[in-house]
């Protein structure tokens, strides 16, 4: 059977094929402002899952799911589009952010046009179920925007809030990519539906996992935090104040909310984190998503697609960036 | 037979009362945004076409029709709300717009979730016919929309240039309303196109008079007229600067490019403009429009609501305002 790893290798390089060669608009300013953001390190997790999704379960699939499964990476291109506009982000992959170099004006409508663009390749699909499902994830996605928005500096947030956050800001997209790569290869709706609780799972893995290392690759003492500087509650935080005596919860909620925090108040807050099992109920609850996502491909019959699915749930909980 | 006017009124209460029983989302701060752009005074003008061009063909359609029509209505009032964020704009339709209110941040966000909205009811239909005509009307405005930003100082625009950008600013849209509706109809996709055609020759007129009116509603000597002072080149300027001889021509320019314009300066404009047909032309334009637009019309069978798009073709060329 095929090393998954290079299987997974070997998709994403005709995801990335396929978005070279496809262009987005036939207009080069749109293209060189997609293309600026679009090839700026991506790593193709949404267009991957969609593939891997369908040819888990029709391995022959045999029509154009690399072009649709772009989709996916419009979408997301998109949202990154309009949340640097949203966060006045000066960079974005350690890069400029697209708003430094062509303004907000010509960002946020690009932004437009990339959804567009997404929902126009899907609409050519011609499938009602399909298109619902898409429809339905961008409306969840662009609510949870204007709530996350809304919630800005809620320290009160409580873990089933920031479970609703991630769900809609991550694990809704992954959830779908991998619903519609299933709906693609022609099975029923109901094991479409196990691809998305899959993908559900995995997205909220991901975005857990992703918090976490917001913390913990910034351990070397270079780095703040960024999530932590900026104030924002992820669940490390959430687990520590539940869990930290009243004296280090106060202390905890301070330096969250100072406004210009150095390394040795980052050192602190990531101490008493560390102490109150923030970041180890962190990882355990990533854990728990990942064993959950992993069940749920049981019922697929054995196949290195299967393989490379579970291969890259696996890898989200090593990875260390 | 009905009076049209009645008809029209009629059709609209009930589009009102659509809009008004129907809430975009479950989240207030969303409902609350986005219903101070809704119920800003709007004409209702493509929800009203839909159902027109739906019951022209089929008067006796018993299904969501006002539901679905609302669409046009969330798809406009979304790039409205980004429209106000890349211009700027300080006020909309004479009160303060969205941004002003609740920032730039959320306009964008609460545009995005309209958008979305749109095509999650558009969706709902299950007809892919529907689906493709959405997707690909809203892939050109939001090109349209980019392309306009490039293009926002040229005063080198050409004729053919000028109706490029307000069949993508405007028409795109009110032709998909039109054709949208005739497709929810039941008629074949043949009838449909020639309510496409009739939709798209009504919104390049209702844009041209828009334009005409900018000036034309201006005379007065209160206002200057808007677009003038914002150096935007439309159809008036366009014609103008065709037949003027080569002293008004560069007058006319270095008047609409000078930054602080005065009453005395637009006024000037406005005889250069008038004695050079300007304004004639433009006005002779919208009226070849609206009378394509109701050849288009030709093929439908006798009825009411035939009679109401006549008589909005028709009004379309005696609005003051």
């Amino acid at each position: 059977m095929e090393n998954p790893l290079n299987l997974i290798k070997n998709e994403i390089s005709k995801i990335e094929e396929t978005l070279q060669s496809l262009r987005v608009s036939q207009h080069p300013f749109i293209n060189k402002v997609s293309e600026y953001v679009l090839f700026a390190g991506g790593k193709r997790v949404r267009p991957l899952l969609c593939v891997l999704s369908a040819k888990a379960l029709n391995p022959d699939l045999k029509n154009s799911l690399y072009e649709t499964s772009l989709l996916f990476e419009y979408l997301h291109v998109a949202t990154l589009l309009h949340d640097d506009v949203v966060d006045s982000a000066e960079f974005r992959r350690g890069r400029k952010a697209a708003r430094n170099l062509w303004g907000n004006q010509a960002t946020i409508l690009v932004g437009d046009y990339l959804y567009a663009k997404a929902l126009k390749i899907a609409s050519s699909l011609q499938n009602p179920s399909i298109m619902e499902e898409i429809t339905q994830t961008t409306l969840l996605m662009s609510e949870g925007e204007v709530l996350q928005l809304l919630h800005l500096d809620d320290t009160e947030i409580s873990e089933e809030a920031y479970y609703e956050v991630i769900y809609r800001k991550t694990a809704v997209l992954i959830s779908c990519s991998c619903k519609v790569g299933a709906l693609l290869s022609g099975v029923e709706d109901k094991k479409a539906e196990e691809l998305a609780n899959f993908g559900y799972n995995l997205g909220m893995a991901f975005q857990v996992i992703d918090d976490l290392l917001d913390y913990v690759s910034a351990e070397t003492g270079k780095d703040l935090g960024k999530d932590f500087s900026e104030g924002k509650v992820t669940l490390p935080i959430i687990f520590a104040l539940n869990l930290a005596p009243a004296q280090e919860k106060k202390e905890l909620l301070r330096l969250l909310k100072s406004k210009d925090i150095e390394a040795k108040d980052f050192k602190r807050a990531y101490e008493i984190i560390e102490k109150n099992r923030g970041f180890e109920l962190t990882f355990q609850k990533a854990r728990s998503f990942i064993d959950t996502a992993k069940d749920y491909l049981q019922f697929l019959p054995p196949s290195p697609y299967k393989e490379a699915l579970l291969y890259i749930s696996d890898y989200l909980l090593t990875r260390k960036k």
